[in-house]
């Protein structure tokens, strides 16, 4: 950590804060410029409180130098994490395809669906039985009831499930009938649900945050994993922009960065950060250009009578010519599907 | 809702949507354009999935008419909801401050700020037991004890106390001890912890997510008054944007906005909307003159020892100074504090 | 400036890094931690190209401590600047109020106008002669018969008026005619334009752009500084965010941060800000509660016939209600209008 | 369009709207609702106000049908428009490599650049003579100096040259020695510089506005198309958002959405939308996949000596891999380099 001094900061502003410092533990050097005197800190300052000491007399600017991920980040891991679901590896030279209906509805649906994806080369079914609604007066999901569904076609298809948890009191449950967890983008900072499923040993699909910067979707995964779960799945899902046309703005850039900070899957859910399906096909093969372990796409027998996200599903005629096109671009990039 | 047909859709996809709306009980009003075919769609469009009809065959685009949300609507409340706490009425004439410690840290200082604030003219008392932090590694609050410290400070001072709730197993504990449950800006679309609040009789404070829509902040609002309780205080705190220089930017639109669009009280809390202690007083006097229904301010006793925040905590002194400010822009609009 | 270089830079990275800013003229203070080595440079930073430094070999971050502006810059002129204009004074005691039609349509609408906002209390007239338009197909302005239809109008009314230049080339014309130049949002970092106008002696109202942040606002005026002309009046009229509801996002934390580092006046254009005539109002008194040298107001004899931003015009009956409440709001704060 | 009247609208106010476009020579389909009457209005909407209607009494909302660029639109050609530049074709099979440096800074580095990346199979040659920069202390391009220094190259390796120009007093100059003019993102709505250049007969490079819409893009091409020139190149390069960890955030999602909506060619600047390079090379195989007709490239033979730019900027040696792997995706998807 670096503390930056005001141009008019006295001996004694300047004094308290080296003592501050000292007192707690740590070192400094003092660097007297020409306009202003900076201050470094030698010792861990994930442990120093950047706000107190931006509010010393004297202080302008405090400039952290570590990045406050640990057990996340390329230095304290530097080869890449593999996490198994099933015999399949998330983070190995394999893209994982999942794929699915937005909501779980019938038997028939994801049953259905199940087997066309299967047949296409996916390796794993996703499906909500608890949906999140911006309204209180849309479809909420059909519960257990829909995660029996899915486990029925599991067992008819070999296909592990991923759905997900909406809170602490479902836990249970969903471990009951469910192979990856979960977290939606906006729960990303429901703080007591990353504590909770930290504690379960089911791998974690943790969704950006709509309006969440990288830094704070590892600080996430970083919740879950100093709870014990080291299986941290992480989902770029498109952010909030200005943008219009589309729903989301999928933030390709964020694929080769988190590669870069963190030894954690990524995979990419270009459904959502989309929100149109004839856009879902041009994005699925630029996230696996961009080097995502993975994909999760909505696909619907039907989109137009789908309860929810209907805009953004795909057809399975569709998704099966989507895999198509992406396993060329994965063995383009020396991977496969 | 009105469905714009594509310059190319046949006779049949414009037959088989209004098919599909007749069949659902919706009457229509078709107009053939020079380019286009739209259709009108009478009847209440809340229930009618705009997913599903956007997926339809030849359909371009779906616009929806009327607002999602209703109970939080001046469509169907035109007067002003008054909610009281403890005789201090949000929503009436009287701009309701309250003040406090982001979190609280020891009886001394949540005492010493209580009465601080009491003597300035506060009518509410802020302090954070549970906290959401980034970082699994900060401070996370002090739980019931910290509870019982707002207690005892409302004991001696006579302040009301508002706290912010984090998740569902909490709501007992926070009923207990507090009289405003807060809803924090990251759990603004935590549905589970929504519908908990809204089977509470307690007045809420619910924060706009940060990078939260005005139109998601009522319907969050709206989950709340669904399940019953009516007692929603809204709360602009600054929104994320491309500006780097604040933590956070202030949306003094929405104060106007939210009290075109709703009988609700508008809140505003100007130390995380800025996130530096010496733009609060300016943007707190900007937001009573903007016609909020109060403010809600971070108050420390010694702001560069805090736990967390401390870069945006007034001293004791500063805040009796904007008290005396924020006081004279009241009057100016013809209101009191 | 400070560079911090990574975990595993080798000895040569750090001497190669030191090297060069030795051989630059720079001195440094090298900081050995636990974890990395940073080195802080003496002297002055602005002319140290810090892409070429954080680009070597080794290096992970390099972090600026200088602001990159001077002359607009509060550490350069603590006091602030006054800025005449036939009497009136920016950057004083009086909050200065303009207000006319975003575009000058015909004599009769700019003297209707003119008449009624000076009757009102207002101290110089807006109004557009050169319009820049998102469509090639919507009306670009009256052009030189426009500037001479406001020179008409301050005339009769002794109001000095304020008009956008929108290329180089217009630079005599506008001069002729205009007391104030304005440089509209798309063009705050047109630097042909601001490198013209800062040959010029006219003041400048410079619009903060509607995608700039405050520190590249004041990069703005400190290219129209460099060229000799100091006489640059600040503008926030709104920046774009997510929120659709709005047309822009006021961002009123601007107003104090804007006044903390730069003696520069500063305005605000609510009408731009908001979009919509309902919100002016409030926004307006926001404005100069949060310390607002000056507002600048749309007002349109008949908003409904407005050849553009009709929605966000007042007629002029409610822009002397406005100058009204903004004037009590001025007053409370210790202001005149 | 589609005209929405308030719940409370009276039967004037919406005999008021129907005869003011009976007036105008529109024809209306009035349906009345439960809630509501809208009003569909039958005719060339592009020549309606839509903001004059939105203030008319009585009126909640109007929204658009069409969308508001003509001559850019697919609706309009359905074809891909080819721009031929030298032989190399825009919009065709074949994906377009432009590459090197930021800025133009000797004959050496330009000559050393151009022979290395036409070695490594790029098609054309970029460096900028004039340059944009925020802060007036910055090196501002050595002018026609470095124009000359590209001819030279042009002359030496066949490559022909794209570069920027930034203001109308320069297109004579630019004319002279460039093959493809190039607006930056800060002069996407510099109205007078697109009407200037739609008057050329050069193939243009509009970059996006790193913080417009799809759609402003392609009004900003629509201004160049209405002047004549219909030879423009789109170009995305990173949008402004909240997330800090890049410089900016590439919009993945806007290729496929303009190949949707025009039938101009699209290219992406991987180097500005990220502004790493070591992110380069992912976000170019990215931009391949999801179907841009062409990449710009920055490249620098000593990234760390550049003047610009360096952080962004690849070694000709890193080109020639990516060259290498942009190939393999590029004949995945059926397409050539």
């Amino acid at each position: 950590m670096i503390i930056v001094m005001k141009m008019k900061a006295s001996s004694d502003d300047i004094d308290a804060v080296i003592n501050r410092l000292h007192n707690g533990g740590w070192q400094t050097h003092v660097s007297r410029g020409e306009e202003r005197t900076i201050i470094g800190v030698i010792g861990d300052e994930r442990k120093l409180d950047q706000g107190a000491m931006s509010r010393m007399g004297g202080v302008d600017r405090v400039v952290p130098i570590l990045r406050p991920f640990k057990l996340a980040s390329r230095d304290f891991q530097a080869e890449d994490s593999k996490i198994e679901v099933n015999g399949h590896v998330f983070g190995g030279e394999k893209v994982i395809m999942m794929a699915g209906p937005c909501s779980v509805e019938s038997m028939e649906q994801v049953m259905e669906t199940a087997i066309a994806i299967r047949e296409a080369g996916a390796h794993l079914l996703r499906g909500g039985a608890f949906k999140p609604r911006t309204s209180p007066y849309s479809f909420q999901g059909m519960g257990e009831e829909g995660l029996k569904i899915l486990a029925a076609a599991r067992e008819e298809t070999g296909l592990p499930i991923v759905s997900e948890i909406m809170a602490t009191d479902q836990i249970d449950l969903m471990c009951k009938y469910v192979d990856v967890l979960q977290i939606g983008t906006r729960n990303m900072q429901n703080y007591a649900l990353l504590n909770a499923v930290g504690k379960t040993n089911k791998p974690i699909l943790l969704k950006r945050g709509m309006m969440s910067t990288i830094e704070e979707l590892l600080m996430s995964a970083e919740y879950i994993m100093s709870n014990g779960n080291h299986k941290v799945i992480l989902c770029e899902r498109g952010i909030r922009t200005f943008e219009k046309y589309t729903r989301n703005t999928l933030d390709i850039n964020a694929v080769p960065v988190l590669k870069e900070l963190t030894h954690l899957p990524v995979v990419v859910d270009p459904s959502h950060a989309t929100g149109r399906w004839t856009l879902v096909k041009a994005t699925s093969r630029a996230s696996v250009a961009a080097g995502a372990d993975g994909l999760i796409i909505e696909v619907h027998p039907n989109p137009a009578e789908a309860t929810s996200d209907g805009e953004q599903s795909l057809k399975p005629k569709r998704f099966a010519e989507l895999m198509v096109e992406v396993r060329r671009v994965a063995e383009a990039i020396g991977r496969t599907i």
